[in-house]
């Protein structure tokens, strides 16, 4: 099999460099929508999600939410919730009711219709990591504030992987730029070197309203046009314990208003911000979650909706959190239970507490994105690059990650585990006998090309041929294909009338000042 | 909480360098038999199952095994099967009657009762790597062929870790005594320095029946005693494709014959001594470990079998073994279904290609290790210390797999999404209420020792606090814990005369000449 000339599909971008140097080809799977086939593992019987709804839904009646959002509470006034100053309780019966308006599938249009998303069914979707306000690489060697540059090669790395399929917010916080423009120059950044779903970030009024702007002219819609379906989403998280604040709910109120997607993702981190049990987390998570969703459907019925979870729990010893631990898993798995109890589709994450891309950022990070198959997520959010509970981006973890999407995203190809009679090959078997290999038979020969998964990152080559080729680590190996894959980067196309539109709304509005930094 | 006095428990052995050192202390779990409580992922639908064992029975009926040993043979003919030459061809009734007599649960009892190991049910083993011939460490930097003393090493890591159920074949081959010699001195080490369950290689008279012998004498044990209920276990391989050869059969009936448990795992590599389809493989290797399974129940109705899987894929361009790869997920969790289908104990194993212990290391074994899980296996083989396709042993790797095996232990601990009142804490919820935090209340006070896992070699440490400590990575600190665990490891008590007759046993079978080497 090894003298025989495979043809390989190359990614994106030119991979010259990499097919001269013979090892490190970047072999990609196609851009596809995967569709997660196994049934979730569910740790609670009928009665333990049961109670978990009974107990989000007595935090709602009887202790109740804080919105520091006055729009918010008066809208929960006029729907005849109880309001108590920016206290909102509010019964199971309207809740339930406001929460099955929301649709259990829908679609994200960005500007490049092939990209379209379905989020929901058995669908399942990944994104990059989001804020971290930090980056490493191998190159530089420490924790540095994140930089436009930084954020622009990870947004690369995001348009480059076919497994990568929205982009979420910025994969690293450039402080080069001013807080009240940031979200111009990224969303440029991100509108020109991607042509994937968008994310803005609800933080203020003009920061939300300009992202829309953007996503309408790089997608050349009419406003009719762009409130016709979701073409973009944010991503909200509540103040745990149980309160809302003013800017994430305005965020999706502008959003929701327009046609748009929102996610909403409390983060109760058990003996923290929530109780110290999974159960008593997932419940308080349930219930701040969907009173924001329910209020969004009371406001527009119907408009999309994600619930998110991002429950985890502190290290018992420091009080930090951690990631893709055992709690993690099942807290995510009792979390895709409720969301199917709810007809919600669901967010989770690809987390880790390591510091570096080693082997304890690649157990974490796996626990976690085999809780969110095992769990049903439809959107999976810091599912490439994330490191030290996401305080920091690193492109090595990037590109190791991807390898594991590849993988899981494989693993959910029904040809891997197919019964046809051609599949079972008793012919096959039959032919090579009890003596002899499959190498060379035609059984062999008509499908090996597809039969497996080949990567693009792991090393198969034994020890020796290894040692001889340098005796490289997966993070180093990592970091040269971030090289590579930079420097022979080639943006998405994009009409020139467009960019040079996009470019226009940024200096107006720096013109006129961005966006209060008062968030 | 990080001002709380914690409550630390030692594993085996002195932790107090490691204390005073103030980083990595060895905490464990406490030995156990986990429970996987999970239900099994189960890609292949009903007529999936029944396609498979229509492939399996097709090719013991049609096609044929051969046997290698003349006993087996003689056996087959008397059974009322084709026996032509060495090629034995059953029918499915038959094949399906002795099947029925294995048993679906059976106990293993080392030398220490308090090891005694439940093999079935919902209960899930661990053991450690067997069989590299070469071995690995940071300090060597190198792969060098293995010695006694690295074995002994590996050994002791066996008895420490709780996670670690039984002991495997050699943790790696100590090349440097005599072959004929070899199981003698090991067997010597393995009872000596561990007190956990036993295994024999079936290669050759001598060697199986040396190790009953110390087996007995390690358990003060009589004949009667020995035969009494399975005190070790053999593992075997077939010759794939579809071949048994004449020591591992031979060892296979040695220990039925007197009571002791077996392990068939053919190794059918898709696309190289299987077909390139993995229902093909596995259908296969499937009809490989029944034939076995019913010769030995045939001999010994009832005798305690395990059905093995050890099928992957080859690396489509060098033809080299793959592992932890999306198609050996699959294949194990079909293998899964027809364990389940058959009604016998089911091994897997946690594996990898990586050649060192880094990121790609930690997630072919994460996928492994998760694939036993989701595929409800009894008892996983290699599960702490492999390397490169099998062919490297490793101390770092052994540890950090321990760090994983730890998680899945916990992960299966019902206590992680119960859902009883305090569990879901509406009333600690209501204490906090919208704003503060839970690390003081009382229900977390109650619990917080116990709530979460706590790790012995993941660093949850942010970037600042883990720099400060030296900007140590995964395998390194690894490394570090294998020094202090071998340094400090106390071996579990045995009774001097014991320890005597066993080395007398030792030094007779060597003036004997230990086993022929022809093998």
């Amino acid at each position: 099999m090894a003298d025989i000339d495979t043809k390989r599909r190359r990614g994106g971008g030119r991979a010259g460099n990499a097919a001269r140097r013979g090892g490190a080809v970047i072999e990609q799977m196609p851009w596809r929508l995967p569709v997660n086939i196994d049934r979730p593992t569910e740790p609670l019987s009928a009665d333990g999600v049961m109670a978990i709804h009974e107990g989000a839904m007595r935090i709602l009646e009887e202790i109740g939410i804080v919105f520091l959002n006055p729009e918010a509470l008066e809208i929960f006034k006029q729907a005849g919730c109880k309001v108590e100053g920016e206290l909102v309780k509010m019964g199971r019966d309207w809740v339930m009711e406001m929460v099955r308006r929301a649709p259990a599938q829908f679609t994200i249009t960005p500007r490049n219709p092939d990209r379209e998303l379905i989020i929901g069914g058995n669908y399942m979707l990944f994104g990059n990591v989001s804020s971290p306000p930090n980056y490493w690489d191998m190159e530089i060697g420490r924790k540095v504030p994140g930089t436009r540059e930084m954020c622009a090669n990870l947004l690369k790395l995001t348009q480059y992987f076919n497994c990568i399929h929205f982009a979420g917010g910025y994969p690293v916080e450039p402080v080069d730029i001013h807080a009240s423009v940031r979200h111009l120059d990224v969303l440029y950044d991100k509108l020109t070197l991607t042509d994937k779903a968008m994310h803005a970030y609800s933080l203020g009024k003009e920061r939300v309203e300009d992202v829309m702007e953007m996503v309408k002219i790089a997608g050349g819609l009419t406003e009719e046009e762009f409130r016709a379906k979701p073409r973009m989403y944010t991503n909200i998280n509540s103040t745990s314990p149980l309160k809302h604040d003013f800017p994430m709910i305005d965020g999706c109120l502008r959003l929701i208003r327009r046609g748009q997607a929102v996610v909403v993702t409390p983060f109760t981190l058990a003996g923290a911000m929530a109780p110290v049990t999974m159960a008593g987390a997932v419940a308080q998570s349930i219930a701040e979650a969907l009173c924001a969703i329910a209020l969004f459907q009371y406001v527009q019925p119907g408009c999309p909706c994600v619930i998110g979870t991002f429950t985890s729990n502190v290290d018992m010893k420091s009080g930090a959190p951690a990631f893709g631990t055992p709690e993690y898993m099942r807290a995510t798995q009792m979390t895709g239970q409720l969301a199917r109890f709810y007809g919600l589709p669901m967010r989770s994450s690809g987390v880790c507490a390591a510091n570096v891309p080693d082997g304890q950022a690649m157990w974490e990070t796996s626990n976690s994105l085999w809780a969110a198959v095992q769990s049903g997520s439809h959107v999976v959010y810091h599912a490439a690059g994330w490191l030290e509970g996401g305080l920091i981006a690193s492109p090595e973890k990037f590109i190791m990650d991807c390898e594991v999407l590849q993988q899981i995203q494989r693993y959910m190809e029904p040809d891997t585990f197919a019964t046809g009679p051609e599949d079972i090959a008793f012919d096959a078997i039959k032919e090579v006998g009890n003596s002899g290999h499959f190498f060379g038979i035609q059984h062999t020969q008509d499908r090996y090309t597809t039969a497996f998964y080949q990567p693009f990152l792991s090393d198969w080559k034994n020890f020796e041929g290894w040692e001889a080729a340098g005796a490289v680590w997966t993070p180093e190996r990592a970091h040269h294909m971030f090289k590579e894959i930079i420097g022979s980067f080639e943006p998405p196309p994009m009409d020139p009338g467009i960019r040079e539109e996009l470019a226009d709304f940024v200096a107006r509005r720096k013109v006129e000042g961005g966006a209060p930094t008062d968030f």
